[in-house]
């Protein structure tokens, strides 16, 4: 009924009735350097800007091709029996420039690099289209840098002095399709500075590139391990409910369509994963990122690399030999791919450690005991069994605990709770007794409410049917055989709830207190889902877990995690947030000594 | 100096001061039926509870192993040519009962699976051991229900009337590992009050099993595709800060230690991956979790699963071929993966989808200019090109959009800025030309901020490099000529900022008005840092980027997304949170008919 009418803007539409918006920024915004105005000069003189970054019409020849392009050309030159120079295929190459040297103003080489191969370019002005100018020639040498993309015509040679080396001899001029505008600062710059250029680190760390390939093939051979077997790898869920089985503090979030919801980033995918054995999907496994609200320093990272599996029917056995063989899958494969040039650099295989050996195991009672002389289970020592009975007993046992690490001068973990000073006295007493390679089994029960327990025969505790492994002093996997009654559950679910109401300090020396419990750590919720869950029948399950960042950092002999992930902590991400760095490289040529720490407090540039 | 003493429990603590804190159920907190208690009760006449859950100390023999040994145990009756009743292995397998037959009372079969491999297991009273009594053998048998996981020792041998298959007859009474507490619904229970019970859909729709094999088998086939072409794979940040390139709502999420930084999940990892491409670690990919802050219907879920590569010196000729290869490939291994019997329904091949054939391609602005039946060149309907020159021209075009809109009695987009005019006709007008396997290519700049943009010589307008796969009308692949220029790409960023003010409204049938964009998609943040890194150089990159999860969706036939996500939708994840399902089977077994969704709105609970 109504008719089309195409009115004129200014009539149909009325003023934008608010204030102006703020715009963002037209021009770079932070202070730029002389260096990067004049670079930035110098190009345009070169070429228009738009100019300077070409769509690429035509696929370049992969540079690991050219030996064999070369070779196929020789050969068919020699079946035809000619004498004629030879008829070297002419190819088109692109790369990144990583080291120029110049024979005087017309001879050129030109090293480029497609991240994978490398190849010599030489670019002589008698090599050149006869229409081009020698200032031409000269100007373009001069405007190249470390850095720049480039495309190159020309034909394949065998290198002089390398013999065997296939090089390009350029017949054009080479053409910029990506300038770097900055200096590519030689050798490694200072790590803190490149955290918030993590670009420049991969350019110029070649242990950064390592690590991040190691990472892949690290991944690569446990999917292909765990295929071989016939798990299903599956993605759970990162965003749910609450709890989640482990205890540690959680990131939470809203979302837009459900705002009365407290959603939280998940802390493992473990009891997914359980419900999806209780649906007879079969062994499964994930390999995926979990989150935990915790503080930030060498070895650990709000975000983090986990892999899981659980297969039925498997118990501590088959889990104990699955984690020696994937770990000597995991040398094999790094090893080959060091000697295929997919790492540069070799991987950091520890010497003291013989992956396919024998490797020591330490209980975790018959330990704690024989290094403190005294046997652990006279009544004030008495661990929680399945379910604590009373408080009092459990007094009793954090207060002998706790005393215990005031007599070996130990410091009290916060919030002491039972399961933390069990925890604390396994990292001062024995984890250093864990060499080479080690594993601790058989925690006491409290320790790990998730998997099942049984009582051990030698001590007459109830502990857990699990097994950490430890190398060179880090802790690197944990099996379970998973607790798969309900009923228990239940009751080591309950037990952890009572277990943090106890709590240890030590204001009083020859006598102590209760003392509120922290809120670090999550409010622990009992999962009833969960529980109902295993009512439909959890098949015995044996349970792996690995942190694949500290795998990394083994391998990688890396100590920090930050150098192992690609953008290093959360707080260097969070740094990058901040915009475009600062001239950190000028100032930093200037005084090296400066520290111009990416992780220095500059948060409030954000708020 | 201080002595150790340890003193007594009661002297030592001083009482918990602080009231008793409220404690977790010790029983199962929801109501439970007279169905669950009657059979609680049964079990435990049969064995003390935690007697029904065992610690599995020796290994089982698998179920696929049976019919080698059988017939390795046949072939060395005949090697010895011994006429003795074949002396058959004796094994002692595992298994969750898929099926009961009873014959009488004293011969039973119990189907058993492990998840992967079938096999019927006879238990006669005669094959038993000559203490059982023949009422435990009875009462056992009552006991045994489907779900049930049990161990059975005992012979093989070849069932009568099916030549070739393998069963176990029992000679122990089965055992009972963990049981089933409940009555597995038979056939497919109703999806809606099944999604707060996945582990019970997962035992009972063989399609939802399926998709969750679908999803790993396409995952191994595109990381072995690009593992074969020397991509690495990488890991980058989940938690990050806010600008992230892609238009559209971010979670957010604070972290303990950085209480004033505003963190938020990632949309995509499309600007890390292209950060790595500048680090020149050669080509990336990703296959990992990205999040978006909005609703939740069938083909959205706010937590999804991307693949995400970036690939240089690729051009949109080399990603179109790719593109492909990887369907081709995804194919090929979904209908291995049916024949091995990885997959136990096939898979969903749409038959009118030609993989290997030629594809249907579309030009964004010619189709929709002969859908419409006049051209878009005129001043009216300019496209901005790489910056809008002035409000009044966007105006200008904005509202010739929203006209047009009226005209064909098509809906407005919410908040109808330019791109979401643009993108809201091509969904109304070029979409439903995409029948069969179609790419929609050249879209118009401002839609592809992050591509490349050439001027196109048939309709003059420039364009983005850019093409957009649609597979039975669902968008499923985006290929990118990455834009590299870091002038070009601030211009194009900044250009955002500007469309976002001027949106086309509807309240006036014959004039429009500005009206206040709303708060709907992210605040739109320049990342300087992004562009800052572009100044290093980017050499000319393809890129890609794949929703798994819709994949999974074609490949299974499946037409939420809900279905093809183990948990389901981010509403049925949560409301696993909510505790224990109610009885919901018990109320469906009575009234099939009643609408017990686990989608209606119970959230209050969790408040």
């Amino acid at each position: 009924m109504r008719r089309y009418v195409v009115r004129r803007a200014a009539n149909s539409i009325r003023k934008y009735a608010t204030a102006p918006q703020p715009q963002p920024p037209t021009q770079r915004s932070s202070p730029t350097t002389a260096e990067y105005e004049k670079r930035v000069e110098d190009l345009k003189e070169y070429a228009p800007l738009r100019r300077l970054y070409p769509r690429i019409l035509s696929n370049p020849t992969e540079l690991s091709t050219l030996p064999d392009r070369y070779n196929a050309s020789i050969n068919l030159q020699q079946r035809q029996q000619s004498d004629e120079p030879s008829p070297v295929h002419s190819v088109y190459v692109h790369g990144r420039i990583e080291k120029l040297a110049h024979l005087g103003s017309n001879l050129h080489f030109i090293h480029i690099t497609d991240g994978k191969t490398h190849t010599q370019v030489t670019a002589s002005y008698s090599s050149m289209p006869e229409f081009l100018l020698k200032d031409d020639f000269r100007n373009l040498h001069k405007l190249l840098r470390v850095g720049d993309h480039i495309r190159v015509r020309g034909t394949l040679h065998e290198v002089e002095r390398m013999p065997g080396t296939i090089g390009l001899r350029a017949n054009q001029l080479p053409e910029i399709i990506a300038p770097s505008l900055h200096l590519i600062p030689k050798g490694i710059a200072k790590k803190e500075a490149l955290a918030r250029r993590r670009h420049v680190a991969m350019m110029t760390d070649p242990q950064l590139t390592n690590a991040i390939r190691i990472r892949h093939i690290i991944q690569q051979t446990m999917r292909s391990y765990f295929d071989g077997f016939r798990f299903t790898e599956v993605n759970t869920p990162i965003l749910g409910f609450g709890a989640s089985g482990a205890a540690a503090r959680s990131f939470r979030t809203i979302a837009t369509e459900m705002t009365n919801v407290d959603l939280r980033l998940r802390i493992a995918p473990e009891l997914f994963l359980k419900r999806m054995i209780v649906g007879d999907i079969g062994p499964v496994y994930e390999i995926g990122p979990a989150f935990r609200n915790e503080g930030v320093d060498a070895t650990h990272n709000p975000e983090f690399t986990m892999c899981e599996f659980y297969e039925p029917h498997a118990n501590k056995k088959v889990l104990i030999s699955r984690t020696r063989n994937i770990l000597v899958r995991i040398v094999k494969a790094l090893r080959k791919a060091h000697s295929e040039g997919i790492l540069k650099e070799p991987p950091h295989i520890p010497e003291n450690i013989n992956f396919d050996g024998q490797w020591k195991t330490l209980e975790f009672i018959p330990t704690l005991e024989s290094v403190i002389g005294e046997r652990l289970d006279n009544p004030n020592f008495k661990f929680p069994m399945i379910a604590v009975k009373t408080r009092a007993e459990l007094r009793s046992t954090v207060t002998a605990l706790t005393t215990l690490h005031l007599f070996l001068k130990l410091p009290l973990p916060t919030n002491a709770t039972l399961p933390r000073l069990l925890d604390s006295l396994g990292s001062h007493l024995i984890e250093p007794l864990c060499d080479n390679i080690t594993w601790i089994v058989n925690h006491p029960v409290v320790m790990s409410p998730l998997a099942k327990s049984f009582r051990c025969s030698k001590t007459e505790q109830y502990v857990a049917a699990r097994a950490e492994l430890y190398i060179n002093g880090v802790e690197l996997m944990n099996c379970y055989e998973e607790e798969n009654s309900p009923f228990d559950q239940r009751k080591k679910l309950v037990e952890q709830q009572l277990l943090r109401t106890v709590v240890g300090s030590d204001v009083h020396w020859d006598g102590f207190e209760d003392v509120e419990p922290q809120a670090d750590g999550e409010e622990f919720q009992v999962d009833e889902n969960y529980l109902e869950a295993l009512e439909w029948g959890l098949p015995p399950t044996g349970g792996w877990g690995c942190g694949i960042d500290r795998l990394v950092m083994l391998f990688s002999g890396q100590k920090r995690i930050a150098d192992v992930l690609p953008f290093g902590s959360l707080r260097n991400v969070v740094t990058m947030g901040k915009g475009h760095p600062d001239a950190v490289f000028e100032t930093q040529r200037k005084d090296d000594s400066k520290d111009d720490s990416a992780e220095s407090g500059h948060q409030s540039a954000l708020e």
